[in-house]
């Protein structure tokens, strides 16, 4: 069922970079969470939906290294894979690839469902559709799901 | 009534600058909001307050000017005032001065009252805290409270 | 040889918003820096190059309306146009259209030459590309390059 | 010769949250560079002469832990302490503390020497003023300065 990573686009922004001619490292993390917005768009859940719904899948831990510089005009392309799915957290990862395929940063996110309603599961529906996005083990991975309490 | 302008200080940190070495200029917007979330404390309607009761003051016209450049580490003071004050609006004056008291740019944004409950006018409390903080006229000024419809 | 406005597109992100659920004011400027750079570029005035020459063209003047609320979700379409050019200062506008064509925003900003070399006049070929996307005149018009000093 | 964290206060601002209510996890990290520059400066090598200089401390690595909601208003001191410093790079521990005292998140950073002129060594005055904020062991760390290559 998996069909490989999730990919998102973007170029790099003058506002992403600072006065050091380089992308400021916590803007690499905004565009981790643009990659993710587009996924659960394409998951079908959109994030509006579950704001509106009152689910919210907050950040309880995130992690990123930068292997390279990354510049204003450079065009990225960000891989997003599922690393682990559990009862009602998930943990993705991010490649960040440039133009010539070389991997310029990585970055993990961890989600745990909270919010109104039912929070001891995930929707079975979202779990399904994140499964497509499965990716190999990741066995230097820190910071999974399976580190929340969750 | 009035006394003087409020004022709120920041050092300007890398991320608000961009790889051609200065402040990125809708940043300098940003730090305009900082100001006036301190100001509105200051005048007994906290942000979080207004959110909370379903009020909003948003933001229908902003300006800025920019007339010297800002740089990471630089110490700016933001002297806010009250332009004008209208039935269901108010707009605000920004100075930024550098730590020898020049002016580097200035700013302005215009707040109209939204929301949920009586959005005929704004709280008189409101309008009598703003006042404390008028300004003088300012003859050049564009995208004044009066050129709202509200 | 005017072609109509340039376009850039962009969907609005969960960063964009704030705790009052739309899009936070400043950041519609950083949306509009975005279609400029993506204009810069089109006109074969890519800002990696400029920065790399020594080249500045900071803004010093901006403005901006909002007319109506943006989301998370959105997806935006901006409409670049020049609004003037002048001997070594331009200004464009940005109209922020929403999927049914419905105008949110629109913004203003004003450019003018700095930096290493020669400052004395923009590069003919920049000019002659910036007008490509000469726009109607705009009456209303507020912080126009005509207001700059240069 | 260990003084204690280094601290550094904020007050969370509307644009460091979201629709969904609360801090955009990202801006966590902003907020971290923030307290590094304010200790850099205390260290004595304030960020704007590394770069005048030539000289960059670029993150190499970031991880972030989020362990209660941050909402706008909530005033928040960063304690900030050495984790490791080594030959070319050094990693700090940021604690997110509420007006309470009760930990709100944590976060760490790691710094590698690049730029101009001699990188094979960090400038043992550097070294020295760091460890000043020399922090205990913190034996469930990650991605600690001994992790990477330098």
């Amino acid at each position: 069922m998996a069909e490989g990573p999730f990919t998102h686009g973007f170029q790099v922004r003058l506002h992403d970079t600072d006065a050091a001619g380089v992308l400021f490292f916590a803007h690499l993390l905004r565009h981790a969470h643009d990659a993710y917005e587009s996924l659960m768009a394409a998951a079908g859940f959109p994030l509006q939906g579950l704001i509106q719904d009152g689910i919210a899948l907050p950040i309880v831990h995130t992690m990123a290294d930068f292997q390279a510089p990354i510049r204003q005009g450079d065009r990225i392309q960000v891989e997003v894979s599922l690393d682990e799915v559990r009862r009602r957290s998930f943990s993705l990862n991010y490649r960040f690839l440039d133009a010539e395929g070389a991997q310029r940063a990585r970055a993990r996110t961890v989600h745990v469902l909270r919010g109104a309603g039912d929070t001891s599961a995930l929707p079975s529906a979202l779990r399904t559709a994140l499964c497509r996005w499965l990716g190999p083990p990741d066995h230097g991975s820190q910071g999974t799901a399976s580190q929340t309490q969750w």
